[in-house]
């Protein structure tokens, strides 16, 4: 049974190390590195717009960071965590916690959810209703948070 | 006439360079550069089921991988290229000549080519046409090369 409740995530990291293969985890960090970075800016946008007011609401501007925010969460970036990639092989240029890799369920149960969220912040924002843009990009900063308070070095 | 004549991206940057006033030089820079790499990566797993036939053609990767690629494309990257972010002001942090600024029409033009042929590669990535898949894959490969070869120094 346990078998069976490994989750997609967790199978995806799994089986991704082999497919990967050609990529060293210097540079799977690096891209991963590179897609959170993205994420944030497109983030960063939508707060400003949204959240906190310090930019007009344009939601041509707010659909659009969040259609990337979604496809980089859809790109299968489980691929680009292979076993070899914590802080304990690579020292400063990752904060990735070596626990990943022993909860790796939990690991895809956060990644499901971030996935999710990120799914539905993009899905609302093709509309004007900032309400639920305001609510759906929370749901996907608390797991961001999530992530980065179990498996993120401080 | 000649106003008129500015590419939507040629203004984009322009109008950008005010918003984006919060963004150090350093940190658009740095969020262009992962975007470009992230891309780089999507690029590399389509190039490697469609093109070299060196892993298996997976249709909801490489349709995973052209989302990702056109949703980066389309999410606002002019933002990050005001015009203190050349080498001439940065040096080694970025390949980007001045001369982009010299030249924001040709850039804009090019700049809306690669996003056409993104959502293109995007839009048949969607379903199984292999060559299809190969020709937009091309055109955006093209469209990377065009600008590179123009405003990127070696």
């Amino acid at each position: 049974m346990k078998a069976m409740m490994i989750s997609a995530l967790a199978g995806a990291v799994l089986a991704s190390t082999a497919a990967q293969a050609q990529l060293k985890p210097e540079e799977q960090v690096e891209i991963r590195q590179a897609g959170y970075q993205f994420m944030a800016w497109n983030m960063g946008k939508i707060k400003a717009q949204v959240i906190d007011g310090k930019e007009p609401y344009d939601q041509a501007k707010v659909a659009a960071a969040a259609n990337a925010i979604a496809a980089i969460a859809n790109s299968g970036m489980g691929a680009l965590y292979s076993p070899d990639t914590t802080s304990a092989q690579l020292g400063k240029q990752t904060r990735l916690k070596p626990e990943f890799f022993d909860n790796l369920e939990e690991a895809g149960r956060i990644g499901g959810e971030f996935v999710k969220h990120a799914n539905q912040l993009a899905s609302v924002a093709a509309g004007n209703d900032q309400a639920a843009i305001k609510k759906a990009f929370g749901d996907v900063g608390g797991s961001c948070k999530s992530c980065h308070d179990k498996f993120r070095a401080d």
